[in-house]
């Protein structure tokens, strides 16, 4: 997000990733000039201050870039819904660009994590690596109905179609569902499988720029980066097929600065 | 309701409602001698004082006694969810036993509420009998893009399928949608219409025995009853004819006191 209308209920308070004049940093139209945003593809960009953020001196640029976009993704709800206080038991579904960040953000505000997978062989990943405290195969019956009601919340990050009431019934009464990943297809979402316990399944898309710095500064103070891989300008193709395989831990990072070559 | 664990967390914190030892007041069997609870078909029932609520000496009996199930089924949430304070936008999706009640608390709180019905001859009960301060027909599309991102939340109470993405079109940003209708089939919910908005669909069932207090006590002071037909006991099986074509305005009450001959 580069641009917002700065008037409007949303923008005046904070959350201008909501604004209906927002302006995405790639393949949106500045309504001023007609230009195009390019986003990670352009070798320089302008941008107005109030939409830059200042990434802190103990982050690694190359590392801390995709906290701009799956970091605050996953920051910002569990800030708005009561997952960031010490204790606070957190599913995380789905291990990939967004999850493994939402793992490290949960352990960073001291909750219990527990990753649950449709891949039984991210365990070790999950667990040895990246300092969950369990992890759930979505599969697995017996270990999903031991684990039933005993979430504050889940970070659903996967953007496959996958089956919700067996999530939901991983939550506690009062639990809340946050989505972050979209599939293509709607969800089904039996309506007792919210009432009974009162659950709550709610959406959320990255987050307003003061959240933003807020979660990069978090992330200075704790040490919180994505796990990338760093590429050359040249490589994006070969990148984007094998990203189409989710063949990256991960995200990539194209290191523009070194190797974009520039037409002007 | 009549009786709970009184142990776990949600007993301990004021939601009995979610209590997975809770014994509903009808079709229960009762752990302790295995009798069977039969509600408003009993001519008497003993319960625990703790789950005794006091009715208002304002409030007439017959008038009083549906808020014990329809009226704390729209009060909890709308307390909950941050529903009940003057000026908020409420839409009430379908107005029948619940939604009329939902209507009557809305006013009460001083909220401007709405009502969005699929059949276009309940406006006048809506807004003229009800005070709703509008009316919607979900059917007419202009009339529901004319409304898009104007409510902070909705109370939808239908529980015949029907489409889940125009209501939370209706939603501002941050907006609430409470399920308290229960439609057989699941709900069909794009992942895009709660992520975009970051908007909310949350199931709420009847609410803590000392929210039910609160409710009826409220109800009491701001004179606010559920419209009910008083029934004969031997009226029942027509009712229940009755019930199923919706053909009730909007609760029967059975006069258990008058008309229900004992056997003992």
């Amino acid at each position: 997000m580069v641009e917002s209308c700065r008037s409007c209920p949303s923008c005046t308070t904070g959350f201008e990733n909501y604004c209906p004049g927002m302006i995405l940093i790639y393949n949106s139209v500045h309504p001023k000039d007609g230009t195009m945003t390019y986003g990670g593809y352009s070798d320089m960009i302008v941008v107005d201050q109030d939409f830059v953020v200042h990434i802190p001196e103990s982050l690694p640029l190359d590392k801390a870039a995709p906290l701009l976009c799956a970091g605050i993704t996953v920051y910002a709800p569990m800030k708005y819904h009561g997952l960031n206080t010490p204790g606070k038991h957190l599913g995380v579904v789905g291990l990939g660009g967004l999850g493994h960040v939402a793992v490290k953000f949960g352990k960073a505000f001291g909750l219990k994590v527990t990753v649950i997978s449709s891949n039984p062989n991210k365990e070790k990943e999950a667990i040895q690596r990246l300092g969950a405290d369990a992890f759930l195969v979505s599969s697995n019956a017996e270990q999903m109905k031991v684990a039933m009601c005993s979430m504050d919340g889940i970070i659903d990050t996967v953007s496959a179609t996958h089956s919700i009431p067996p999530l939901l019934a991983l939550l506690k009464p009062n639990g809340k569902m946050i989505l972050v990943g979209a599939p293509e297809k709607p969800l089904e979402v039996p309506a007792f499988a919210l009432i009974f316990g009162g659950k709550t399944l709610v959406g959320s898309p990255i987050g307003g720029i003061k959240d933003t710095q807020e979660m990069i500064d978090f992330a200075g103070k704790h040490n919180v980066t994505a796990d990338i891989e760093l590429i050359s300008a040249d490589y994006v193709n070969k990148a984007m097929e094998r990203l189409a395989k989710a063949d990256v831990k991960y995200r990539f990072v194209i290191d523009i600065a070194k190797t974009l070559k520039s037409d002007i």
